[in-house]
């Protein structure tokens, strides 16, 4: 028995999201580069690389080292990274153990990346990069139309040009995951032949959240690079991405306080992260309670109201919260309790946490 | 030089808001014991106690366990702990090097932690309870008029009854601190009544947040236990309990993609936390540029709109950035730079992240 809140993952869940995208993703005839911000775990990112993954998408160079260090050696850091201080050394050294391929997104960002890779040696160390466009979130990313300028810069510094990608955030959304999907196929299919018409080759076209990524286009898309997936999470639920069966993570919380028709539980905010996208109906889900609602949280409070014909689970009852965002609730714990079929298998412990740098 | 993001702290500024709280609680007569849950941090703590705090306020179990072996002997766990499995026998453990406070909203609550700390022992090691109250909340505790019930049940089961205390968690709106401030003291009151006319002695009735430790009422409360002003936040500053020159916590973030009027930098979600209360207008504030808004926060990217009529930062630049909710953000770290007069002087761990359970 474990004091809660702790995160569990079911491990027979994990398996199967694991082998349906990797399905997917083999009918699409793209390759699968998952993203592991998600799971932040050597343990599940060997096990996508078993199911046929390419390599790993990771956010951070902090993310990078870790995952550089546990044998994955494919990587792209799919992030226009400002290569100064510290960082440009980190970058170098990373160069030397992985294939390595960054995010840029401006003439001037990659530049500074071509001279952090050359700095003190006779010659750069073979970093490739990949063009990030917008293709609708507009977060980073460059115009579709401009991936050419930012290409060109690269080849001329000397560095490697991979091809172009974007993410679609835009798919986090009710309405808009098939939408987002077309709006990624078309800034991308721009920004390829942006490359291609200019002599440069793109043989990478990447793309794809989880929402977007069954609507994607592999008429366009060479790569697909969900990271949610895995373990899924509230969000996707209510997007309709996913149903609660496919939803491997998840808090273990005790009841606490009880009042006529709330309960208090001890998964707040600091197990289960914040994330309250204007569309969710809460912050999190109860999977054994489809309709009961986490109508507030704080950081060890979660305010769960109960539909009146439900009766309310008792002071001491242990309950499974579901977070809204499983990529901020993973980077809130050291370690990840393994189970199958309700018993507890293993821990695992979340190796990149807090990897921001 | 250090890679962003990363958290900073002032000491300066953590002095100067020490003292004068210390120096408000001493004007008002009461007792002050700081939420270590903001800060999480050993070194804090102890600068709190040298200011005159007569212990420390925390939110868990695993809190109190780390600040106790840290010498700090005074401890108020100021939840409804439900006390069964491993946590029982840890409460056993903590009593015997702590003198503990534990915070409980039910007969059937205090009753369990009485037989936790009874269990295996020819006597009960001594623990001492607070009523929690709800005063406008609605988060856990009891209304006012049943404290007596929670106290008697207490007393009968051995355990020791220091009083009452709550949550003024609704002191966290723009109209709202003064106006929580006297619910506060009208539940705490009624509270303190219900024990003392039926022979119960209340010597602790504890309040306050720090939206409404200015405010406090201390013809009721005796002691007071504010967290965030130690360390200010951006939700502080919208609320108008503080001016940004109270700010002591802050991210150091990188420029890494410009478009017109917006810059994108690398302190994201996982590094501010993602607090978003509806009155706030936005995912954290810029000191240095407080016409900015972070009008959207993924894990590794905020999105900041600066006003037409400010020049851009370049690519590159390094930004300070408040966080919404320090107590998430300092959370999502192992460690706080430690700077005075802009020069980095030290580095405190946070000693107590991820100290959930």
């Amino acid at each position: 028995m474990r004091d809660t809140p702790y995160l569990a993952v079911d491990v027979d869940v994990l398996e199967r999201n694991l082998e349906a995208m990797a399905t997917h993703a083999r009918a699409l005839g793209v390759a699968l580069r998952p993203h592991a911000k998600t799971h932040k775990s050597v343990a599940i990112a060997q096990r996508q690389l078993a199911h046929g993954a390419v390599g790993l998408t990771v956010a951070t160079v902090a993310e990078a080292e870790i995952f550089a260090a546990a044998e994955c050696r494919d990587l792209f850091v799919a992030y226009p990274i400002h290569a100064e201080g510290p960082r440009a050394e980190r970058l170098r050294a990373l160069c030397q153990v992985a294939r390595l391929r960054v995010g840029a997104d401006s003439v001037e960002g990659v530049r500074r990346l071509a001279s952090a890779v050359r700095a003190g040696t006779p010659e750069a160390a073979p970093l490739a990069i990949a063009v990030e466009v917008d293709s609708g979130h507009h977060r980073s990313g460059c115009a579709a139309e401009r991936a050419i300028d930012v290409a060109r810069a690269a080849k001329d510094a000397g560095l490697i040009v991979d091809g172009v990608f974007t993410f679609p955030g835009h798919s986090y959304g009710r309405e808009s995951r098939s939408s987002a999907a077309v709006d990624e196929a078309r800034a991308l299919g721009i920004a390829r032949d942006s490359l291609t018409s200019a002599g440069i080759p793109c043989p990478v076209v990447s793309g794809g959240s989880t929402p977007s990524a069954s609507s994607a286009h592999p008429d366009v898309l060479t790569e697909l690079r969900p990271g949610v997936y895995a373990l899924g999470d509230a969000q996707q639920w209510e997007l309709g991405t996913i149903g609660p069966e496919a939803i491997a993570l998840s808090a273990r919380a005790t009841v606490v306080s009880r009042r006529p028709g709330v309960v208090i539980v001890d998964s707040g905010s600091k197990i289960l992260g914040a994330d309250r996208p204007s569309w969710t109906t809460g912050f999190g889900r109860l999977p054994e309670h489809p309709h009961a609602r986490i109508v507030a949280l704080s950081e060890h409070h979660a305010t769960i109201r109960f539909p009146e014909d439900e009766a309310l689970p008792a002071l001491g009852a242990s309950l499974t919260v579901v977070p809204n965002h499983v990529c901020s609730a993973v980077n809130l714990v050291d370690e990840l309790v393994v189970e199958s079929v309700g018993r507890e298998i293993d821990v695992w412990p979340v190796s990149a946490r807090g990897a921001n740098s």
